[in-house]
């Protein structure tokens, strides 16, 4: 199944998409006492109770469907883990030593926006970075998992995400990460949550990104250092993973920063992403303002 | 004022404390149309419609109060920030320089559990950690502010929080520290939240916490490198902080990793932490099992 939330933000309307049509899932929210797409309609079972409402047909249509904004197809999630230096041609291109384990930091939730969404430059920024990412969205509750093979049943789907990075805050202010990643609308989500089933191999799935046309970034998710079972079975000994978490998986080569020239993001440029099955989004970036 | 929840986990009932007695709180929340005292109640300028009630004397005590489990005040955090290396002496015993700016990382939300619920030792922790810090909860949105001195007006009050750490998962396992900070139960988080106004100066709190009944910290807010008017500016610049998101402000000297013999925490071990006016929490460390 294809999930998406239409409309304005903070106003957007979930559905799920049959033969190409938006159907509104207002009806199945209400059966599970639930709001949006999001943590609480994981942990209900909001999945099954999708799949059962299509199988019976008696979903409606989405009226006046395309005329609404694309917003991310995931309410805020609880939380956003990110694996970092994930794909072996990025570690080469970024100076860094390929992972012997996986390597962990987040993303402020609240910067999830559509995947169509306008980005901000923050202020004083001037190593704005793109990175597309095989996004994760877990629908199971992932705790001490016994082997990577247990982890594909926590994971509900997957979705397009944009891992926005500014590399100065990131990388020469402290060594942290969180703070170059966590920036006021970093992390476009879209425009569908493709269900782990329609999917299939989540290691068979070609990556691209291109900015103002120029094609940037072209990687498979086979090159992943560490695939998406051995993520979400070694971030479970670390953290409990919740239903409605989302996961980016990392970015491969091809970044601003692994660029002779740096080509840093500036207001006006516009990236698109693309990832086998899961869809196109598109943003323009413009600078943030006080 | 002092706000409180009480109840079994999922299903706490805010307070306001008045005259040393908790009165119930449900009536303000379904007059701000919201469930808890999380973001959204913060957001709908919830701390005024408190005031105004206890000022007009319309609350109920709360009855059978005494008996109820203490949860954390604040339901699930949007985000958790913290601030590293934010005391010179916790400087000096990490072995660490005293830092140019603040350094930041995050905790995952799910970590937040009540000042006087079990603390989990993870699976095969080795080095888990203390450290006793002033929560600072966000109570107006801070974006971009202009100056330090715009950053008091967005603090809704204080609280004790106890950033409990894995140092082996922090330090050892790839350089980026939220893995060591993220584990099951590791943010206690209370007993009261304790408005801005109540607290006075935040630079001039003592700060305790024992572990077994052996005095391990002992330092004063007017220590810190940076103080949170300072903290909360400086993060307005990298993210946006909500109403509701709970920044932990740092730990002063005393930690096991600073200790010569590394007395680090194990099943059974009792830690008390207390912060002038901000009450007191005990935390008993259990084993996490799979």
């Amino acid at each position: 199944m294809r999930l998406a939330r239409l409309g304005a933000p903070g106003a957007e309307r979930p559905t799920v998409v049959v033969d190409g049509t938006h159907h509104d899932l207002r009806p199945v929210l209400d059966e599970l006492g639930v709001t949006d797409v999001g943590p609480a309609f994981f942990a209900a079972g909001g999945l099954d109770r999708v799949a059962a409402a299509v199988e019976a047909g008696t979903l409606t249509k989405l009226v006046g469907a395309a005329d609404l904004r694309v917003g991310a197809p995931l309410a805020r999630p609880g939380k956003v883990v990110c694996i970092g230096v994930n794909y072996r041609d990025h570690a080469a291109e970024s100076g860094m030593a390929t992972p012997d384990e996986p390597v962990v930091f987040m993303k402020d939730p609240s910067t999830v926006v559509g995947p169509f969404d306008e980005v901000l430059v923050p202020v004083g920024s001037t190593k704005t970075d793109w990175e597309v990412e095989l996004g994760a969205v877990i629908g199971r509750t992932a705790r001490y998992l016994g082997s990577p093979d247990e982890a594909r049943a926590c994971v509900a789907g997957y979705v397009v995400s944009h891992d926005v990075s500014e590399r100065e805050f990131q990388l020469e202010r402290g060594g942290q990460w969180d703070k170059g990643k966590s920036c006021e609308t970093f992390n476009p989500l879209g425009p569908e949550l493709v269900t782990a089933d329609e999917v299939g191999d989540p290691q068979a799935l070609r990556l691209t990104l291109s900015v103002n046309d120029v094609l940037r970034q072209d990687g498979t998710t086979a090159d992943m250092v560490f695939g998406v079972d051995h993520i979400v079975w070694y971030l479970s000994q670390f953290m409990v993973l919740e239903p409605g978490d989302l996961i980016n998986t990392g970015t491969p080569a091809g970044v601003a920063l692994g660029l002779p020239d740096k080509p840093y993001l500036r207001a006006g440029d516009v990236v698109e992403l693309e990832i086998t099955g899961l869809g196109r989004a598109r943003q323009t970036f413009a600078q943030a303002t006080r």
